[in-house]
């Protein structure tokens, strides 16, 4: 699957955030995972040089931000609202880990915008704010020390949903090109004869030594320039 | 899997930090994913006051922080590192994506301490610093804006360290208890007697009604006290 569509559909709702830096730092998360919609309900400053300072490159993001009275106005338009969490609550709707949540806002963002809704620093989401979305999610924090800041909170949610919506693919390949069987083999007769000249090796007595060098040669997967480094070697060590 | 003892074999090493505020910003990110070891390589302010107020109760990283002149004294004692790179690099080992490296640092951290490398925030890490680590690790961000934060790269690395080592399991499920089929067939029953004796249903016009209702409330998956709220319901309309 790749969704990038979906990540802008995606509205980051951050409810009566205490804190401008943590306004910027969300905004700065959000761009670096492709997302761009941010909706503030009653920040206690907004906007505030602070919170420009910690979006770095991502002011575009707090300039187009709007900013809203509720979390019901925030929510006006969307198809689907999921809520942090960070504790348990009692409530009938089942909570879901992250990124399975982010699976399902992905897949919801297909039918329309959604939300993702964080609460204030200290107080987290009112029950009444929970009861507006439909799904409550959670970070599988240390039971411990649970303090997640809110702009790392938000990063970790935009991360999953980036991942869920854009499959990154097999890390890229080496551009280095890959020895071939033959060429391994070649390496290996080289070594042969030339650690049997030098004397380290000796068929009679070491007859562990080759499956040891095979396992640590093997376990290299080597390449091309690799293979004519290594025989260069050789070479210069059977002349002297 | 749950190896709750890799994540405080894990080292975090940070390179050559110019802002304190991101020292404690990783902490706190450590501290919420279980890890426990940061390693500081020439940091430019540290200890530092702003570094203390970022990490919120992690203080305790900070105070254990080990702090050392280079990279190779930071990895003494290790037997895996990654290291974490913007951008690809030309170099013959493969780099990973942070959520396939993370499950292997996990795995190898059963054979003793692994360590996670970051850079300097501006300038990354150096080519030397990257050849003393195992793996090259990147996060997939934004093709048009990549400027990760610092403190949020750890963050993202020790979550999925994090979910690499500790199955968090099924979400737990709900407190209230499920209605059964019997419970939901009675609802049926008696909903279908109430709009047919309210003139709402007629069994002769309106046949798609039912797979409607039943869609409808099949979707809610409904709890036993939810029964017995909709038929208490259903009961006062009856007798009006």
């Amino acid at each position: 699957m790749n969704n990038d569509g979906a990540l802008e559909r995606v509205r980051v709702v951050l409810t009566r955030t205490s804190h401008p830096g943590n306004i910027g730092a969300a905004a700065r998360a959000m761009k670096t995972m492709g997302l761009s919609q941010l909706v503030l309900v009653s920040p206690q400053f907004f906007p505030d040089p602070v919170a420009t300072a910690r979006a770095a490159g991502a002011d575009d993001i707090l300039a187009s931000a709007r900013v809203v009275g509720s979390l019901s106005e925030a929510l006006e338009g969307t198809v689907f609202a999921a809520a942090l969490t960070a504790r348990r609550r009692e409530m009938a709707v089942p909570m879901k880990w992250a990124r399975e949540a982010a699976a399902d806002v992905v897949e919801l963002a297909a039918h329309g915008d959604v939300a993702l809704v964080f609460g204030n620093e200290t107080k987290g989401l009112s029950n009444e704010d929970v009861a507006l979305c439909h799904m409550p999610v959670r970070i599988p924090v240390s039971e411990t020390y649970s303090s997640l800041n809110l702009g790392a909170a938000v990063q970790l949610l935009c991360y999953e949903l980036r991942m869920a919506a854009i499959d990154p693919g097999r890390a890229p390949a080496t551009e280095f090109e890959p020895a071939t069987h033959e060429q391994i083999e070649g390496f290996y007769a080289h070594l042969d004869r030339a650690i049997t000249a030098s004397g380290f090796f000796n068929p009679e007595n070491s007859k562990r030594l080759w499956p040891r060098l095979r396992r640590l040669f093997g376990r290299i997967r080597l390449e091309k320039d690799e293979i004519n480094i290594l025989r260069g070697m050789l070479s210069a060590f059977e002349k002297k």
